[in-house]
């Protein structure tokens, strides 16, 4: 294979040790705040220290367009790629809204919409003017799927300044191309990992199962080729999410997995660098069905149950406050010797 | 029954309609935001206006003393109630922390230690030093119980400046009482709705077991009567919140519901006073089993899933920050128009 992604390093296990130990001194009783505690430790562990923080903080909302989507599989035309792209610019997307709530940063990435924004705030990683028809054949060559990737990786390891990154994206269609992914990915019937998207009625959900199936079947993606299955199958906004994930982890950065095409990317980039999987934070359980399975195959447990099903990195965004939290209670809480309080009692018996 | 409490308002359905008509114009697929959707149209209800605000955020912890405690119910001595209260005056345990990047204000109240504290940053409503001990005989009376409803009422009602208030409490001991309030008014037996608190290990958890339900069988507390619940196996801690929980549905304030014991006031509030279930909102998920039954019976379903077991209103404080995203997407976002984003495609033949 000729693609070349950067180098992940273990995280660092002291630092994680460092911050378990703190952990257990704080005036609480051991594990009792639970994942707080978990991301806390695993937060140290990524960054290599034992008192992490998750200051500065990015949505990166990555767009494409899909050939597939004239096939009918989502609610929505291809121009509202576009559309809401300037919306993301203008601000006023869900995305914006809650980013500005998180204290996070929003960049928006180009990586095949059908046309260019010329907007000087989208960074341009155009791999194509969106992907082929994947009903008629491979969405992209092997080599646009390559570049993504390696295009990615160099944003998320040396492109952005951020602790933590949530990854999301913008594409009609792209529900479609994710949910193949994951049926090929995980070796499932689409069936099991389809949903309704952006809102599709039955006829037109059934119609999507259909594209799928019959796509998987045509083009015959091999599952232990990860970048075969991303080119046939995939999507530019997902070949670069995969990337930079890959590249977030390389720098030691936090990535926040969001729904169910973020995911997607995920397991993308834990097939093909599975020292990626340590980085990968889940955000919140979406009303995808392929979302919960990717996250259960990625071995993540997502903190937020809000039934959300947007993507544009939502989740992912309002989960970086519960990152963050994590990191103020490491560094902020008191220990039970700072503040003279007593411990558990010790019992008669107890062994 | 003497007991007076304060009048809760239906909430709008006007407001909460106009909301609702807002959300299925902003530039996302209607529905995509799931339970954020939900919150703020409820909020909208709340307060009585079409875009509802979280902007003055308070966590309240209410504290007292559990005569049971002498019972080795818990991990830790009753002594820790008081060093707990003084940690969160220094600002330094889990609820402070939380609170500061929820941008919420700590109130503290004592509705019953052991001790006073003497600090003038401590809302005295103190109902007595402790409980009775519940396993010898009712843990407080009746008119004890009626007193502490009737404060917390009038301080959730007039003595808050608050939007949202998450409801939290300390008391070494207090799962015990929560738990056989939960079982007394849920019909359960003590084993499905008892959790391990603090942490005891598994002789101390039988122990604790047969307690509450020996203190079942002895008082016998009317399941139609939640006073009488409340008075025979309750709290001080757990009277004043029930009441400051009515009294915050009177003023129209929303009411964010913690852990275990934050729960039981809840269902001891909703049953004196079944209009104030509209103004209760769930925040996580707590890893205690009679919380998800008492939610489960309320209705509610929590945003958060982070298997806390800490009390003092942390999982509310961080849920907080969800009710405010709800508020700040539904009046942040563009609409379709606003945003010239194209709307759903219309299909041939759907309905």
């Amino acid at each position: 294979m000729s693609l070349r992604l950067p180098e992940v390093p273990p995280p660092d296990q002291g630092a994680a040790e460092a911050a378990r130990r703190r952990l257990d001194r704080l005036t609480k009783p051991p594990g009792s705040l639970g994942a707080l505690e978990d991301i806390a430790a695993r937060l140290a562990g990524v960054q290599g220290r034992p008192l992490p923080a998750v200051e500065r903080k990015l949505a990166l909302v990555v767009a494409a367009d899909h050939g597939v989507a004239r096939q009918g599989v989502s609610a929505y035309p291809s121009e509202v790629t576009g559309q809401m792209v300037r919306n993301f610019l203008a601000g006023r997307a869900a995305v914006n809204v809650l980013a500005a709530q998180a204290g996070a940063r929003v960049m928006v990435v180009d990586a095949g919409m059908l046309e260019p924004t010329y907007d000087r705030r989208v960074l341009d990683l155009r791999l194509g003017a969106g992907t082929a028809d994947l009903s008629r054949g491979p969405a992209m060559s092997r080599g646009q799927a390559e570049e993504g990737l390696a295009r990615g990786a160099a944003l998320g390891r040396a492109g952005l300044d951020a602790d933590a990154v949530a990854c999301g994206e913008m594409g009609i269609g792209n529900t479609t191309a994710a949910s193949a992914i994951a049926a090929a990915l995980l070796r499932r019937p689409a069936v099991e990992v389809t949903g309704r998207g952006t809102g599709v009625d039955d006829a037109a959900f059934r119609h999507k199962v259909a594209v799928i199936d019959a796509a998987l079947a045509a083009l015959a993606p091999d599952p232990d080729d990860p970048v075969d299955v991303l080119a046939k199958v995939g999507g530019f906004e997902i070949a670069v999410l995969a990337g930079a994930m890959v590249g977030c982890a390389a720098a030691r950065r936090a990535v926040v997995v969001d729904g169910l095409i973020s995911a997607a990317a995920a397991l993308v980039a834990a097939r093909l660098a599975p020292a990626v999987r340590p980085y990968l934070f889940a955000s919140h359980l979406s009303v995808e069905p392929g979302h919960a399975l990717i996250l259960d195959d990625l071995g993540l447990a997502p903190v937020l149950d809000l039934r959300m099903r947007l993507g544009e990195g939502t989740g992912a965004v309002v989960a970086l406050t519960v990152l963050e939290a994590a990191c103020r209670v490491l560094a902020g809480m008191a220990t039970f010797e700072e503040a003279g309080v007593a411990g558990p009692v010790p019992r008669e018996g107890a062994t």
